[in-house]
């Protein structure tokens, strides 16, 4: 079979952490007998200073053209002064709305290997724990209406969290589908004893439990849910909740694996096209010094084969490489600790190459 | 000294935890010789199952001509179904909004004998944490424009976030001044990268500052926070933040002392008037059993010694006392492990009583 996957490097440790990922992915095709083409394009910094926009049209054809989206990483301090609409991160929300993207799937799983680097006490998380975050990526406040105006107490800016009933039914389809091939229960995390629009979610998340009987649903508010995590992050199976909640919430999960550096993402729409990206951010700080940690790239290019090519497989061999190397006790700077091996992006992905 | 107090105890454990929380001020007021009236009032489910709304205005009245108010916690399943205007939680809301309360102090801090209750790993809590969270209480999506409406999307329901010069300017304020009396540097929490009222929030937050050129600043994007809080709670000082973000970062907070039965709150408008009350809620399935932790209202009440009345001495003396009950090894359920002595509510109260 042959895919064509639109590559965009991004900033920071983007383009080396990328590169990586497109290494396994050709030796997977070499071995399965699949043919990957690459088509690489802007977005971010590197695309407002080349183009002077964050998102170029080009790269939106490119990416609509193509079976999917392999991102590294956008942003760095070099254009925090921008104003909002020239920001690299406005191109990241632009290209989730733009390609339909409306579900942001963001496992925080405990690598076994690494159980020494999550924050919390063995005892909680005896056995490992594997959340599966969906959230909402492409309305909330992130899109509502928002600007500057005159209120009652003087100068103001607003933001305007709104939810369509079409909306929220969208992803809590997609979480009820998921918790189904996972541990079949879904946490449904609002704020409705405070606000319209989560009343509205609630009630339609109740709506569409009725069609998956076979999935239990729970409900906790936002503040809880940010406290039950940590104090039992065991109890979850399937998360979903709101764009700027599942910000914050997916954020403290993926830390309390102790391995952000690890922890891929899916952002999909309807149908198969799917957008790939490591949750970890740009990392201005270690960019171009063969520092970074390729491996949620890499296993970010694994869900794309499972989500995307269905290509279960193959998917699976990726992971069980990423985890044989760690095993065998390789580790990036990220996730080092004494009596492991220290080693740099490009060996790390030379290492899971090597053991596919 | 004369005060008079209003008194709210509220639905499920809230009455109990009061009680001995008066006791407590009884005492002090016998040891240096103040006269403490308490006057009650109804508020929460309590108030809407008697008077068919959760803030009646009486209690309006009561707490406006007090010098200070307690509030134990409201709220419980049996109003759950209630609509949003009548539900318990909206009489919380509507009593800070009606005193100007915009400035909610939430203490997050590891009490030494009780440190194997936290979650996170020895190492990183090492030498403890303390960290003031000053939450933004009377704006944002709380209080802004909410409905149902039709969009783009079809039916729809929204709230608006929405933020002035001022209200950032004092809640910033406010957290500059409290940062002076403790370790001098406060954390600003926003999502300017998306956000237009974060953008707002910043820069006055930053324009704020120059006054307090001794005070250090810092921001923190809110999806940082969520992390930076586990990985490392000790970085932390004074933490300042939205209404809603506040809301779920200081229960995350909270949650990582592991003792949020020990944790007290003060909510301040201008000048010494203040509502104090214990973070947790109203645990309806322990209520009435003489379970429930009566030390966050304990402490509430010295937050208001302290912040209100400016008795200083009292308030130390309040929290010396719950320390020493502590160190003796006294514990009630939520705080109990193996070896310590378990006790109910009040007989907890009494031993705080009896340490004055
Ligand atoms: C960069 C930023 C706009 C983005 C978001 O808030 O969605 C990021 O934090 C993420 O979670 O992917
Ligand atoms: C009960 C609820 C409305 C309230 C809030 O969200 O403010 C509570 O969670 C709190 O933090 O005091």
């Amino acid at each position: 079979m042959t895919f064509n996957i639109a590559v965009i490097p991004g900033d920071g440790i983007g383009p080396e952490v990328t590169k990586q990922a497109l290494l396994v992915l050709e030796k997977i095709g070499k071995v399965y007998g699949h043919s990957f083409n690459f088509i690489e394009a802007l977005a971010g910094g590197c695309a407002y200073d080349l183009k002077g926009t964050p998102l170029p049209q080009e790269t939106i054809d490119i990416c609509k053209n193509s079976d999917s989206v392999i991102l590294g990483a956008v942003g760095g301090p070099k254009w925090d002064n921008l104003p909002g609409n020239l920001r690299p991160e406005k191109g990241l929300l632009q290209i989730r709305k733009e390609l339909g993207l409306y579900a942001n799937i963001r496992p925080a799983v405990l690598f076994s290997p690494l159980k020494e680097a999550c924050p919390l006490k063995p005892q909680l998380i005896e056995g490992g724990f594997d959340i599966c975050v969906v959230r909402e990526l492409t309305g909330g406040m992130y899109f509502g209406e928002k600007g500057r105006k005159e209120s009652d107490m003087g100068e103001a800016a607003y933001d305007t969290e709104l939810y369509s009933v079409k909306e929220v039914e969208r992803i809590a389809k997609k979480a009820f589908e998921i918790a189904r091939k996972r541990g079949s229960k879904v946490t449904n995390i609002d704020k409705m004893n405070v606000l319209e629009s989560s009343r509205l979610w609630r009630e339609v998340v109740n709506k569409t439990h009725e069609e998956y009987p076979d999935v239990t649903l729970n409900h906790l508010l936002v503040d809880n849910a940010a406290m039950q995590l940590i104090r039992d992050p065991k109890q979850f199976d399937v998360v979903v909740t709101t764009n700027m909640f599942g910000d914050i919430l997916s954020d403290e999960a993926s830390m309390l694996t102790g391995s952000i550096g690890m922890l891929p993402s899916a952002s999909l729409g309807e149908g198969k096209f799917g957008l790939y990206e490591p949750i970890h951010g740009s990392a201005p700080d270690i960019a171009g010094q063969d520092k970074a940690n390729p491996l949620a790239t890499i296993l970010s290019v694994a869900m794309m084969l499972r989500y995307s090519f269905d290509l279960e497989k193959e998917a699976s061999s990726i992971e069980a490489a990423v985890q044989k190397v760690l095993t065998d006790g390789y580790r990036t700077g990220d996730i080092y600790n004494k009596g492991t091996k220290l080693v740099g992006t490009a060996e790390m992905g030379r290492l899971v190459v090597k053991n596919l």
